[in-house]
């Protein structure tokens, strides 16, 4: 290669590694420039477990690059709200976000697969596909479309199935329900004659005092007892089956990725498992105490009934059929999921779950 | 700072950071030395997810520095046994290993705590104490005494409870069992009346066909398909109570540790736990199609009965009370552990349990 060719190709960020190990500080300045990047977080500071995620990932690939690589991180609304961060990757208005995919889903409803949907995968069976069954690769092949490389970044486990002001015993009890829950679990809910509402996160609990909404799913108790729901709608069911591992994800813009430098490339995925990994076991380590307060402080756990359990399935079945009749990127990745998704309860079901519901027995008998 | 003793300090490795936007090349070259380690896995090639944990840590350490730190890995057997790797940590034969952190329980059966006890915590719960429930804190005071800094590198998950020649039914099925089963594990089942073998994995095979054991217990359907038992031994029994989430460590000399620039043990550290969510995610990915295959050749999936569990967690319990009251180390680490296990089961129960059981009985009855 000549010098000037060289020059050219370093000056575009693709010429890591030529000089390695041939000359030392030249060829490590040339893998290493001066980047600047900023990730705007859909979340606010105050959920710091799930904000905290973008911090986790800058911090790595800052401390891994000498400081050469920088990525700032700015919460929900500081650059764009929080619901606009992929359109923000997408237009490059900023060259990363940190977001969960199934809030686009009024684009497309195959960026629900990212995150979650109505009985998908659990939150390591999310990882199991993303990483080593194709999941990935499916999604970041629907997200070219839109200039987005997404890299999974965090999981909240099984999520709740929300705060109801009067118990639900029956799917009659459903009907006329208001509810705020979004995009693809609305729909299936829409199906079962809950009323979906749309209503941003600092407005539910005035909402829910008044009496405007009978209902509102959050996240789990670690976020959940924050906004005090708990004081208002006091039941507080169980599982959110629409959302069995939901899945965070780093979105980045294409062009902005393919110009970075191999090894921040590098850096930049192995951050963000870290992150993956870290919310999780955050997440999992704060909730149970957070369970307890909210339990102590009146709220009451309830899970939902078999009946609701079916019905809620049956019609989010419906749901993926005239979804997938109409879209073929949707029904590509649903059918991939749902395969890979049969497969794992298969395993599942032997080891790991005949060992939680042993220790749970256990534990609930005082005998452990 | 005088340019002699930067100098000075530069060269023991803690001068990271100190020139950092000041001038840039210098302080680069500094922060990236060239430095070579080793890591000697307690693994064989052959079992590649788990040996593989060491790989993908090779390489994103290499990646994210350019190649100017580079650790070679090498299988169990090349440099030392593998159930001598922490030793070899210890003694400064190698840089880093990869191992279970149980082998080493004929030292101390504190090192138990690292991967698994008997009705420990699962797989997640392990991540969740190791990062933000003081495990990791309380494990490397202990390991400290043997030059050991440990990461979490890896997890199988729940494993399976083993193969054997004629189903046991009954407690009273266990009286005369021959099992190579190892250390802690071993103990709680010798109380029942089976006595544990130690034999190494290639030796295990013969044995079972012989006749010389009745059973044995390995992995799960990934690693134990590798070694063909259920040609010999049909009944293949879960869940692994001993092993409800069994993680791995790469052990670290605590001097080299030390002598370590500030960004390698970040790069290291991030490194590692990329290796422990891919190796989950691994596991997870590849079981099922093994769990298939398996019984596909004649392997009897067994559940260990009711009875059989209750008396193993009896007989855990006293062991745990028996090394506790001779142990000060264990027993501090055991409370720990047993307290974290029971506030997240408290929480695992709701969500999480509720959600898989649905799972998977909608998917057994065909549902899905």
């Amino acid at each position: 290669m000549k010098r000037r060719q060289f020059l050219k190709t370093a000056g575009a960020g693709a010429a890591v590694g030529i000089g390695a190990g041939v000359i030392a500080s030249p060829a490590i300045a040339q893998a290493m420039p001066e980047v600047k990047w900023r990730v705007t977080s859909s979340f606010p500071k105050s959920l710091d477990t799930i904000y905290g995620a973008s911090e986790v990932m800058a911090k790595a690939v800052s401390e891994a690059t000498d400081g050469k690589f920088q990525i700032q991180v700015f919460a929900a609304g500081e650059i764009v709200p929080g619901l606009q961060a992929a359109d923000a990757v997408t237009n490059g208005t900023v060259e990363m976000c940190h977001t969960a995919s199934y809030y686009y889903v009024g684009k497309d409803p195959t960026y629900a697969f990212g995150t979650a949907v109505p009985f998908g995968l659990n939150a390591r069976q999310q990882n199991a596909w993303f990483y080593h069954g194709g999941g990935m690769e499916l999604l970041n092949e629907f997200y070219k479309k839109a200039n987005i490389y997404a890299l999974p970044g965090g999981n909240t486990g099984c999520q709740m199935g929300g705060w109801f002001r009067k118990e639900i015993k029956t799917v009659a009890d459903m009907q006329g329900v208001k509810m705020r829950i979004g995009g693809f679990a609305g729909q299936v809910m829409s199906k079962l004659g809950v009323v979906p509402q749309q209503i941003a996160g600092g407005d539910i609990y005035p909402a829910l005092e008044k009496g405007t909404i009978d209902a509102a799913e959050w996240v789990g108790p670690a976020d959940d007892e924050k906004l005090g729901f708990n004081k208002v709608a006091p039941f507080y069911y169980y599982p959110g089956w629409w959302e069995g591992g939901a899945a965070l994800h780093f979105f980045i813009n294409t062009a902005k990725w393919d110009a970075l430098p191999k090894l921040y490339k590098s850096v930049l995925t192995t951050a963000a498992a870290l992150a993956n990994i870290d919310m999780q076991a955050k997440y999992d380590a704060r909730n149970p105490a957070a369970l307890k307060r909210l339990v102590g402080a009146g709220a009451q756990l309830r899970p939902f009934s078999q009946e609701i359990m079916e019905a809620c399935l049956k019609a989010s079945k419906e749901v993926y059929a005239e979804t997938s009749a109409k879209n073929a990127d949707f029904k590509k990745i649903y059918e991939a999921m749902s395969a890979f998704r049969g497969d794992e309860y298969l395993w599942f079901q032997i080891a790991e779950y005949s060992y939680d519901n042993f220790l749970i027995r256990a534990r609930a008998a005082n005998q452990l």
